[in-house]
């Protein structure tokens, strides 16, 4: 029996997705390298081994984690934190692991700090302004691969980038028109450097992009990693259908308020994570109910309507039409799609059950 | 050295804050029942000792846990999941524990459920809006107070409510109208059951009420939580100055963008949670940073226009003047000053550093 706040795992759906995204890397002579900080989860990475035995992560500690579950061939898709080299020299030892710069400071720090020669990734700001040399600043870049060019240890593999502004888009052509002009950016300084670098690589990563499109000219390595579990904000941007969400939350009920049309749940910003989304029928909130089933540890579609309005520490306020707050009694289980499995998933690892295909 | 995200508690700020409350709660002859759910730390919670043998907990994982640690007088301030009956019928044989109700469900499920005698209270609705059941739905309690006449293990212990509202106060004198509101109520409806149960007791518990009123006439206990941290929320509201915020976030520096004015820090959701704030002089933001200082375990005063401004999972975007910027080299460490204290708190519990006294 479910007892507590419980993220469920649908199996089956998982292995859908992931069989369909490595189908569309491989019809596109890609390398598929999923990127696995969505689920943290020696179980989930399992799925993929038939798929892939490259991977993504974006900390040390994840690195580490799936170092110790046999994973040899990673990227770090994170900036260096160069007050870690002690850690990174020692994992670099343990597996392959690509690393990113974009800065003197960082190259010069792992250059001197890494004893084993090392691929780098120059990381390319395609419009998302987090963290990158902006595409089109060309002597920035030029300069940095210079200075790679006179490394002892670093290897300069090629651009990676991460197209994050697709988060925002909220539909296919949107989405279309951030991965074409993606694609023409990227290409142009592949062209730029391939006399000297020819095996340089081209590696995106976006689960919007590469759910929606189908074509990636030039493009040599994917890395998307929410597409596997999916969530409201990507039906929301148009990657995928509710069906395709392959995670819920199960929260009991504990307390009913028919008078306000609202059910309080055990499920708060410590198991949902406070991640918000703003959609066009439930303005802003933290998750949507989907229809229950005869089984604790399964859901159906999404229920318009019913939503997660609040949510504190520990209590989460549904908010839903009469009928369906009088089909509900104290005890029940609630099952809930997240807004952001990727956040979702962090906070439940301790409280997972995956639900076999 | 600090290599990752760590989470800075300052222990001469939390003692000091922990006294200023038990002064205040003795001066008004109060119950100290602080709530453990703010820093979910066995040492934090080592330095109440000499204030207060009796705590709140807000979920049953954190009452077993604080019970380990030797509590053995906790009240669980949230509605009782009926799906744990065994885990609180085990709980409830190795310490004294009060519970909530507000449903008829409730009532007969742990009377039937529990062996041993066990005190609740009744959970009322001041405004809020969350659980309980409204003040002034007076045939309701009633009847809820004589199902409770009629049980063989539970006893009613008295009236339990949480001002969730004042924290959309944003002053001293919005949070004052709250709580004499609150009292207004809270005695009335004491005078109407003080005769069958004299030894009824009113618990409020929100940390803007117990940190800015002086008087509490006709309550017993308070359960305030956030005050041993406070945070950025709390100033907003006027509950503490900046000076008494307790603690901060230590995050490297891995990315420096002079041209945005932009600083990227290992620091994201999964380290600060996606708590926002929106305050008139930065808007919604994540976070504040505090001036450095010659020590990588503490900070200085906050910085006007410093602020957290996006956040990934694993990636935080500080902005500030180019003078900061300027002033910043990768591999620093910046400090912030959280938005929700709690919330960043439980994301970090296996990543803090405690600053002695």
């Amino acid at each position: 029996m479910i007892v507590h706040p419980t993220f469920l795992i649908n199996e089956a759906r998982c292995r859908e997705n992931i069989r369909a995204m490595a189908l569309k890397a491989r019809k596109n002579g890609l390398c598929f390298r999923p990127h696995f900080k969505t689920h943290q989860s020696i179980e989930v990475a399992s799925w993929f081994r038939e798929e892939s035995s490259a991977i993504t992560v974006s900390s040390l500690r994840m690195a580490e984690f799936f170092i110790n579950a046999g994973w040899k061939d990673l990227t770090l898709a994170f900036p260096v934190n160069i007050r870690a080299l002690d850690t990174i020299q020692r994992l670099t030892r343990a597996a392959e692991i690509r690393l990113l710069v974009e800065s003197n400071e960082v190259i010069d720090a792992l250059d001197n700090g890494l004893a084993k020669e090392t691929k780098v990734f120059v990381k390319i700001d395609l419009g998302y302004g987090r963290t990158g040399i902006p595409a089109n600043n060309v002597e920035a870049i030029d300069r940095i691969i210079q200075r790679l060019g006179h490394c002892k240890t670093l290897n300069f593999a090629g651009f990676l980038s991460h197209a994050g502004h697709s988060y925002d888009a909220r539909s296919r052509e949107q989405v279309a028109a951030i991965h074409k002009a993606s694609i023409a950016t990227l290409t142009k300084l592949k062209d730029r450097y391939s006399q000297d670098y020819p095996e340089l690589i081209l590696s995106i990563g976006d689960t919007p992009t590469c759910s929606i499109m189908d074509d990636f000219p030039g493009i040599d390595e994917i890395r998307p990693g929410n597409f596997v579990f999916f969530d409201l904000m990507q039906v929301l941007i148009g990657s995928c259908q509710p069906e395709q969400i392959a995670v819920a939350m199960a929260c009991p009920v504990v307390a009913i308020h028919p008078s306000r049309n609202e059910v309080i749940i055990h499920g708060g910003g410590v198991h949902f994570s406070k991640e918000v989304l703003d959609d066009p029928i439930h303005g802003r909130h933290y998750g949507q109910v989907a229809e229950a089933t005869t089984q604790d540890a399964a859901w159906g579609a999404p229920i318009a309507g019913a939503y997660l309005k609040k949510l504190s520490q520990e209590h989460g306020t549904i908010v839903a039409n009469p009928a369906f707050i009088d089909s509900l009694k104290i005890g029940d289980l609630v099952k809930i799609l997240p807004i952001h499995s990727c956040m979702t998933a962090n906070l439940m690892r301790d409280a997972t059950l995956i639900v076999p295909a």
